[in-house]
């Protein structure tokens, strides 16, 4: 019997093999008693409390098909999530994705952005529980992240008190040099455009930030300056950072090669999803945490002590 | 002092200021703990489980809005994550909301689409408790729900028996039929339009089914044929409807007006988002719920011991 051609596309495959096809050989979170396949999905909340949050990656807007694998896509996607989930204090415990995207999309492509989906999930200690496909023009992908809270208070922006310690784990600026490298067309800057593509935010930091009594706490997406401001404004207190504890050797080298200023990027630029807390002075910061400044009575957030000019981070319709 | 003009778009008023401005005068969920302004909300899981559920509403795939007012769109958008938390037999406590939208969107769009997701958030006990806005070329609503099951077993697809009663709660085919009334320019059809508009789907009938004793429930999202379909497969089952059972006046009535056959609509129609179950035969049905077939031993789905003829529901990727 002749099946004719194997299906190349979302449009031949159709909505319901292509979700057959991804789910297929899924890895189940740890924490999913119904995963996919039905109205819904149920997870564990151990706590009686669940974290949930949720991001959307617009197509040219926030990736671009000729800058990104899929399968890097698909690791940002979910680590912008899961980042968030992490900066609460709180373990992930599954994902829900709703993807739209052309009908001319090849499986090839869905097949790769799934993958990256489900390994940064995977590294999350979470999986892909859920989901929605479904037509449009342009690729959307649009994720919720659940998280448990393990019976520790969330960790809020609005906690920090003056005399605090501010700390950030993960790096800082160095998806934003990435993108940099990408516009200039250097794409022997691996070390940052990697970074660029497929953060990898510091989950485990988030917990252990927790445990150790962080008094406030933000993923840093818009970028340091922006994050640290948020959790100024919401704590009523000022904040402090001092430059030379941002130092880092690989953005010194891409500012080297790309004729840039590593400061504006490791202020300004977002998306590497490090977190960035707050701790009483008298704790040990837990491993992974560094300081960079100190929480002061006051208001907004200054850099060795005065205003940074320049712009301060990403936000959405501006050009 | 002279502000200038009041913004009138997203582009002008910014990301965070809409979000301030959308989120300012907003109702709480009961469930909520922490709602929107952090990386992430917290909402109670009483039940030390969460259900979740995730669909996605793309411009002029899902809806037209040249045929649809914003307000309608955001029921829309809302109800039919409620129904798939409602079929699974748990209550909702709370919605995450990504939006994206072109930058001349207008702030009176916005504020009128989020107020028909907050109305049918509250009409299922809900609220919005997180979201993100984002820039894209055209309007994409994605939403993800979570719900409390109060100690009852999930609802699934796979547990109906032979012998068992089909029944349903809420109307069948009539926002179908109101998409044909538009599609011929008839919208004086009011009843019809209005359900193809903004359904309205039976939250609470899902509760009581699964305090009844339901064997399987899902969602009428694809049609009652296909959405039968999926539990009969997944309980190794056969279905079969009674066409009588299904009359519908209203139906009836629009079907004369445009020469149409309301068996159709009733029956290969989504997005009533009515709540198909099968029931052990010796249960008296609880309130809002009528019998519409019999589960049968064998495989399929048959109207009135025959194959229906005809095409058999939405599917995605389709023409």
């Amino acid at each position: 019997m002749d099946n004719g051609p194997a299906p190349r596309t979302v449009a031949e495959l159709g909505e319901f093999g292509v979700i057959e096809r991804i789910t297929r050989d899924r890895r189940a979170s740890p924490a999913e008693s119904i995963g996919p396949g039905d109205d819904a999905a149920v997870l564990a909340a151990p706590d009686g409390r669940v974290v949930v949050t949720t991001d959307m990656l617009v197509q040219d807007r926030h990736f671009r098909l000729d800058w990104s694998d899929p399968d890097d896509i698909g690791h940002k996607a979910i680590a912008q999530n899961a980042a968030d989930i992490a900066a609460m204090g709180a373990r992930v415990t599954g994902f829900v994705v709703a993807l739209a995207c052309p009908p001319d999309t090849t499986l090839d492509f869905v097949d790769r952005l799934n993958k990256g989906m489900s390994d940064e999930a995977a590294r999350a200690d979470g999986a892909i529980v859920g989901g929605d496909l479904v037509q449009a023009p342009i690729l959307v992908i649009s994720i919720t992240a659940m998280g448990d809270l393990g019976d520790r208070a969330p960790v809020l922006r609005s906690g920090a008190r003056p005399g605090d310690v501010v700390a950030v784990a993960g790096t800082l600026g160095r998806s934003d040099a990435g993108w940099a490298a990408l516009r200039a067309g250097r794409r022997d800057l691996t070390d940052v455009i990697d970074a660029h593509r497929a953060p990898r935010p510091p989950y485990a930091a988030g917990i252990t930030a927790a445990d150790r009594g962080a008094t406030a706490m933000s993923d840093v997406s818009d970028s340091l300056l922006a994050d640290l401001g948020h959790i100024a404004t919401a704590s009523g207190v000022a904040i402090d950072v001092a430059l030379s504890a941002l130092a880092d050797p690989v953005l010194d080298a891409a500012a080297r090669e790309l004729e840039a200023d590593a400061r504006q990027w490791v202020l300004t630029g977002g998306e590497d999803h490090a977190l960035a807390a707050t701790f009483p002075p008298d704790v040990a910061l837990p491993e992974g945490w560094t300081t960079i400044g100190r929480v002061e009575a006051g208001a907004g957030v200054t850099v060795d002590g005065a205003a940074w000019s320049g712009n301060s981070g990403w936000q959405s319709f501006t050009v």
